[in-house]
């Protein structure tokens, strides 16, 4: 049974953090949501919506009194947030964070938390959507979805255990890793093909006949290409916070590229089949892991 | 007002012939469907499911009084199944393929149909779907989709004209352009996003922690992936019959991406941010081209 928070203090109104705030209601984790954006339009819209009950003037004052507190702010502004913050944490308090890298999360930390890092989790809640801001907010956007909690051995076993039922009273699963073990399989299965898909829309639209090409461009290009719309600023953030996994995963990923390229100039039907069918098996077996299929 | 035809010889009773077939019949197109596969097996089956009503034991005898006759089989059986039937065909019959490339299909017209080339309208229906086999026939596979034929200049008006009407009875969209603009398009956004696809399934399965990392692939690796299931046969075909136009969007792609790791490695965060905003504003406005959305 997920114990009940009195207070969340919430960092960040976008859409993961708005939607976190409307879950923990929703499940009757907490009684009460303070929160706090940069743009105060965003806080004052989070509030009219009911995603959170009171605006925060500051990260600092929404942290004040609260027994929870969740960053749900770019990674690049993790460090600053926990600047802000510090000065009124305690230990009783858990801090989370959902940011798509942890290394760099738990660097900052490390940095800036020093005595208090032990109430620290970091988080990273597996979902997937292209869109962003408060208005997208959806109570059900982890229900099912798969967190991963990356403690560092200063991690308190009760926090840890508090934000493990806590997720899991939201309807995910979780799992834990080390920031390292974290970072190198999301270089692999989630920031490389961001990566790929952005990389292959700039490539056509480069071409004189990019927009011809795109205008002829059916399902299967809708669903490769549907990360391509990520946000900017937030991919610029992770990719340069996970830089070395990503080169290390781009590297072996152009070398699987080019081992098919020869095989397709060489005109090596039996090696080009062999390589599509064990991509084509591993894709076909393959399952998303989480409670809803 | 779509021509309704007497007869449709179906060379081919898998999901993309099976599909036509349902359409056609549910639209009232057709009176008559005679099927061959090359496995009898699937062709017993396709009549069992109401897919064709005759069986006939060959290509040359589904195509026996046929006034429409469409080849829905791997682009590499293309040459050899024109070669099976073009003893019974004639000028009032209208031929059509659905193959996902175009050159090597008239190529192939070319060599073998010669007199008779002017019966046959090049088509690539646009659709997506992962599974194959009759079993997963759909009459509204085709419903909405995009149908780009390639004429050449010895296909007949007339026949072009019931082809196009006949699609356009099915709810596609009829689009037509020449066989080498088709393929210059279709490696742009079908053939290289297949090929990456696999490219990234072998690269992360080759990693020794390759499967633990794909346990942990979320809803964006999902959608990513989702063409790297496709029939390895099929896409070989496909990559070495439309091998030119691949290898030259490798190599755009490749030098696409070159840049994007370029920006990373040197921590240029202002020219990566710049590069993913062009792709995600690129692909936020990009709708797929169809009457359904």
């Amino acid at each position: 049974m997920a114990h009940v928070f009195e207070q969340l203090g919430l960092i960040g109104c976008g859409l993961m953090g708005g939607s976190f705030a409307l879950a923990l209601k929703r499940a009757g984790l907490v009684k009460r949501v303070v929160g706090y954006s940069k743009s105060p339009s965003t806080t004052e819209r989070a509030r009219q919506m009911g995603v959170i009950d009171v605006e925060a003037p500051s990260a600092l004052l929404a942290v004040s009194g609260a027994d929870i507190v969740l960053l749900a702010v770019p990674v690049s502004a993790t460090e600053a947030t926990f600047k802000a913050i510090r000065h009124l944490i305690n230990g009783n308090m858990l801090i989370m964070d959902v940011g798509s890298t942890k290394r760099d999360v738990v660097d900052a930390a490390r940095r800036v938390l020093r005595d208090h890092i032990g109430s620290f989790v970091p988080c990273h809640p597996i979902t997937g959507k292209e869109v962003s801001g408060v208005e997208h907010a959806d109570p059900d956007l982890y229900a099912g979805r798969q967190v991963i909690l990356t403690p560092i051995e200063r991690t308190q076993v009760n926090h840890l255990k508090r934000a493990q039922d806590m997720w899991e009273g939201l309807g995910c699963k979780v799992e834990q890793m080390s920031p390292e073990s974290h970072d190198a399989a999301f270089a692999a299965v989630s920031h490389m093909p961001h990566l790929i898909a952005f990389a292959l829309m700039n490539g056509i639209t480069g071409q004189a006949q990019g927009q011809e090409f795109l205008s002829l461009a059916g399902p299967g290009f809708r669903d490769f290409t549907r990360i391509a719309a990520a946000d900017p600023k937030m991919w610029r953030d992770i990719m340069l916070a996970n830089k070395q996994e990503l080169i290390a995963q781009t590297k072996i990923f152009q070398r699987t590229l080019d081992a098919m390229q020869a095989a397709i100039e060489a005109g090596n039907s039996e090696a080009l089949e062999s390589m599509i069918h064990q991509a084509s098996t591993t894709r076909a077996h393959w399952r998303i892991s989480s409670h809803k299929k």
